[in-house]
């Protein structure tokens, strides 16, 4: 008995470093589907053509989703109200709509009251990704043993079975979540990470400009890792603090307390706080080396 | 005209990753020295001669240091004084000493005043390291093209040059720079970057168990980088914060000052206070790229 595919026509939304990915492992794992791409940055659009120079880079919303059965919202999640309420007049009947965002309680509040009727949004996010942006970012063993979340939210379960098949053969192993779970635990594991390093940048860089060139040059150790993190894409991340916002404020308040806890240790010199801590997050790692996410 | 290398015979005190790696970066490189070694912890000593079979692990302080020219002591910041004592009295007269310690004003404390006359203590401190210790963690190529920092503190320019030709044959770039200077930079570059780390974990370590065991989960964005960071050796990080109090303690207010008015910023969704910073922390990414120590 033949079954055919989830989807054979999907259009891309945004040509970025996750947009990019999905097309090249799509071509590399030969997945039977052809792509339309739409970026609103001509530059990117000009970029895109000579990079994916086998899929269609349209020139407006309504050529890349009118013919898509699966529509992959790309884009940073402060533009995602914008993004679906242009392109919901053309949305085909019974297409399937997710997004990559890396916050999920806003992208939900601001896109699934503009989703038409006869289709289903299913929000997801790769917890894939590097410091660089842009079309030339992208390959295709990105998502390879990484997670993608996925929130049914009430979609049909054929719908979401479908989307899965996608995400899997893309490389990535799937699963699902709810949204308040997920901005909660992203708080902590991704949002906090990233405030704090672009904090600790910035700390190093208003530094007199003699001890700022020294921290430069012997960033080996610790420093260097920061300044990685806080090399990410400055616009999607302004949006995932200004969308995640409860989540990340929380955490930032229960990091401050134990962050002066640490502070106070050091000014009256109590070792034993010190070396318990640092004794506990090492047994930590060892965790996550067993999960095989290291 | 025949030269002669600086030193002939070395000792090593403590036998963990940097004092094992410079074992081993000696003979990779087919430098004229011998080696003893010496480490208080018996199990250590007892793996160290199955790893290091072709020098000599002694069984007192004295045996390791009675014929060298040069005393590495590769030890915690925090015993460097009990260990100069130990030694003194069986150093060989004209010897030159060094320390591998990541705090310099505390190492000068301490030890300065227990060398003895005909000697010369050149402290020093190899940026370069793992998140792994003791006598397995070792290997050959930790140094290369690492900087190796060293205050000659007085010392005749001949011992320090001696220093400088083996430091450098070990692969490494040296350096000269003072106490003070040193201390603020490291705070800045590596011992706030660690505190930081290891306070992250910590509050993820103490999150309700069902998140706590999802942030191990999905760990990969972030979080991960800082893991590895806080697992690094509990014993060394205390000695560093509680040695490096004074600097550490400064650049822990310049970062709190700055990550209030990143939170102030999230809560009061001012994206264009977020989007500067972010973007100016991207270029200090690439002026490391540039300097060659991505």
């Amino acid at each position: 008995m033949a079954t055919s595919y989830p989807f054979s026509h999907i259009a891309v939304i945004g040509i970025g470093l996750i947009g990019t990915s999905i097309i090249h492992a799509a071509k590399y794992r030969n997945l039977p589907v052809t792509f339309s791409a739409y970026d609103n940055n001509p530059d990117v659009r000009a970029e895109a053509a000579d990079l994916l120079s086998h899929i269609k880079i349209t020139t407006t919303l309504q050529q890349a989703v009118e013919d898509a059965e699966l529509v992959i919202l790309a884009v940073p999640v402060g533009v995602m109200d914008q993004v679906i309420k242009d392109i919901a007049p053309y949305l085909r009947p019974g297409c399937v709509i997710t997004d990559t965002g890396s916050t999920k309680r806003s992208v939900i509040r601001d896109v699934l009251p503009f989703v038409p009727e006869s289709c289903n949004f299913i929000p997801g996010h790769p917890l894939a990704g590097t410091e660089f942006s842009g079309p030339a970012a992208g390959f295709a063993s990105l998502f390879e043993t990484r997670y993608w979340l996925i929130l049914p939210n009430g979609s049909p379960e054929n719908k979401v079975a479908g989307l899965t098949i996608f995400l899997s053969d893309l490389g990535a192993m799937v699963e699902t979540m709810d949204a308040d779970y997920h901005d909660r635990v992203l708080a902590i594991t991704s949002h906090l990470p990233h405030l704090i390093a672009y904090t600790i940048v910035g700390t190093a860089v208003d530094l007199e400009q003699d001890l700022k060139n020294d921290v430069i040059r012997f960033s080996a150790s610790g420093f260097r890792d920061f300044t990685r993190i806080a090399s990410s894409d400055p616009v999607m991340w302004r949006d995932v603090f200004l969308n995640n916002n409860e989540a990340v404020l929380e955490m930032l308040q229960r990091f401050s307390e134990d962050l002066s806890y640490l502070q106070r240790a050091i000014r009256w010199k109590e070792g034993d706080k010190l070396h318990d801590l640092f004794s506990r997050t090492r047994a930590i790692r060892r965790s996550i080396i067993d999960a095989g996410q290291d």
